[in-house]
């Protein structure tokens, strides 16, 4: 394509003064993005100018589609199952992939889940199961193919080919104040899925004081916006908002939450994870055409466990191996008798994270056996003096800064108080 | 300043989010931005928010202080005469400047127009002038501190130590997409010319087709923001809202004007460029102190050409030189009869720009003998065939784009017609 065909500072300016911009355009500023022939301060100023002026579906799904053509695409049609994709935009304590993914491939069903690090108070997948002695997240595509074919599920790093344009991108808005677009958040996340090839994808939405989208509006907006996208893709999709105002389960950090995903898989676990799990599971399943089946019986059975071993061994980790765990830890006792009415996801998570459970920039090390242990969740009854939570680092000189940060977490109120209602799958979003 | 005190990112997002930037903020960004720490893509993602969100009248001004705290301060205080400035918004066939400096000094006020070189369709005063033999631009600060006291006039290449933020921004601005935010035009201008130490300024911000803004709307903004940005620095300012529907005079070119502008300063030229000249002056001069004269006087005795001559010698040039002509010329003739009810000024500069007056890279030469001679302005009456203008170039191969630039420039309705009705001087902005 001739570099005179189009002008960065026309593109900019069509999105400036509120215009819709052409697929032309669209095409042409996204590549040369990519090619580095329009520069970052361009970039930075159309990204801005989407922010505050929005683009809308056809203009997304086309941003979205050039995304993906700056790299390669995966193809799983040659598997003999069906496929089935999940992405969660990220909480405090959400390890629900690590049950799902062997839950669902139960049913025959190939689970793809390219996976990140965490970055900030959300933890990471991949750091998750690095705490598992022996596994490894680098797959190669064939590596990863044969693991789908055979176990039916493969959490694993995404490939650097698999959409350039979204890391030159992504790093962009990170500096410049952009992140928070809902057309550039959705087209982020969607291309790399359609990319990915899947046949049908669920997204779990988190909304609340942990989740990226702290209002039901602005993430009900993400979401029917990544719906559409997927659809408008040939991808089937379906996105469940679920609430994040609290911690999903009793643990937040990388190590304790593979042992609670464990007991998950062995039919047990907290009633919130494994409510999720199944949510999450029965539309993975619907999406590839598996109806009629309850995956809670899978997770009862022993059968999701079987195939959890099995995937961990694949990628060379011990299933059996004890986890690591943090050197020291501290306990947080209730200061008065009541109920526990709040317990802030948001606090909790940047407790773990200043605790060695996440990183600050995106070449720390964490501690695979940080975090906190939680006793209590919103609801239930305390005595003062009971144990609330424990926290846990290799590094005591974390704790007074993980103290400050859980300060106003926690409210105890008298006896006979309930906390606000929530549901923890709070809407459904469908193709329109 | 710490490098840590204040984060780009933070600046950005309470711009984007519609906020107010504090003091410290604009003082931090526009001094790391100036340094390098600030990052061009923070800075265009910073001014797309302020295009798109705005800035008070209290922002600003900080920004504006900001910009001239970028760099050195010019002090005329040292002059035994006031000072009075002059800023023109660019148009075509404004050649204002020249006529002007040269009258205001004759009654004792000191006028330093620190120019710039033209870019596009609008020409530069200093192409103008360097059309004269031996006429140079750069002066040092002493040369031109030393002019002022004698000759009282002073017209020249602003140094490189004004604002150098001005220089970076509006690079950047260039390239972005956000040449056109309000608050950005109006504190690059008043930075540099608050930083030149003047104590009243004359604004003419022209508004018309040939002009930087096309509506009266916006050209009143962009007016009533740098008049309240200069009242607000302590310089007496005042706006004049004048008409760039149409080219000012009959010449748009270098020499061209140079050679309309001895015309006016040897008491003719054509009545607008006189209008204008003479109502600017008394603005000038009445925000200097000086009232009850009519300047109009020192264009019919001559004073104002002999301090034009005087202006022109200081400065190395001959004011008896033969100004430089082109070699090629061509005729457009009316096409009817009838009245000329259409003379369109961005048809005509762009015209005059694509015959060699003006320069369409910063490194382009200009040639000085380019431009266009008009015999009509709306009003005239005219038969067919009679010449309306002649196009001037060195290289004649540009008369075909020329010519297509000028295709619906020319309106000549049936006699009887009459233009519609426009009053040069539009309106006038003072402190509020």
């Amino acid at each position: 394509m001739s570099t005179t065909e189009f002008d960065a500072v026309d593109v900019i300016q069509t999105k400036r003064d509120k215009g819709r911009l052409s697929d032309a355009q669209i095409d042409w500023v996204v590549a040369a993005y990519t090619d580095g022939i329009v520069a970052e301060e361009q970039m930075a100023a159309l990204n801005m100018a989407i922010l505050l002026n929005g683009m809308d579906r056809a203009e997304i799904a086309r941003w979205t589609a050039a995304m993906i053509a700056s790299g390669e695409r995966m193809d799983f049609s040659g598997l003999s199952r069906p496929t089935a994709d999940k992405h969660s935009t990220g909480g405090v304590g959400d390890k629900i992939t690590l049950p799902l993914a062997p839950l669902v491939a139960v049913y025959g069903v190939a689970v793809p889940q390219l996976s990140g690090r965490g970055l900030g108070h959300t933890g990471g997948t991949l750091d998750k199961l690095e705490s598992i002695p022996g596994w490894r997240a680098a797959l190669s595509n064939a590596e990863m193919l044969a693991q789908l074919e055979d176990v039916g599920a493969v959490i694993c790093q995404a490939g650097s080919g698999l959409v350039p344009a979204d890391r030159k991108l992504y790093a962009l808005r990170d500096v410049t104040g952009t992140v928070e677009a809902i057309p550039l958040i959705a087209s982020s996340i969607m291309s790399k899925k359609i990319a990915e090839g899947t046949g049908s994808l669920v997204l779990d939405v988190k909304v609340g004081s942990g989740a990226f989208m702290k209002d039901v509006v602005r993430a009900t907006e993400l979401a029917r916006t990544m719906v559409d996208l997927g659809t408008d893709a040939g991808v089937r999709t379906v996105a469940l908002l679920t609430d994040m105002s609290t911690p999903l389960g009793l643990t937040a950090g990388n190590a304790l939450e593979v042992r609670e995903s464990v007991e998950v898989l062995a039919g047990g676990g907290p009633a919130d994870v494994v409510e999720l799990t199944v949510a999450l599971a029965r539309e993975m399943l619907a999406g590839a055409g598996v109806t009629g089946v309850d995956p809670a019986e899978a997770l009862a059975d022993g059968r999701a466990m079987d195939v959890w071993r099995r995937m961990i061994v694949a990628q060379g980790g011990d299933p059996d191996a004890t986890l690591p765990s943090a050197r020291e830890t501290q306990t947080i006792l209730a200061v008065a008798d009541g109920v526990v009415v709040r317990l802030d996801a948001f606090s909790v998570g940047v407790a773990a994270w200043r605790l060695g459970a996440g990183r600050a920039r995106r070449q720390d090390v964490v501690q695979p056996g940080a975090g906190i242990e939680l006793y209590v969740k919103p609801g239930a009854s305390v005595r003062a003096g009971e144990p609330i939570m424990t926290l846990h680092t290799d590094t005591p000189e974390r704790f007074a800064r993980a103290s400050q940060a859980l300060e106003h977490a926690v409210v105890i109120a008298p006896e006979g108080s309930t906390p606000p209602h929530r549901s923890l799958v709070i809407d459904r979003i469908v193709a329109r």
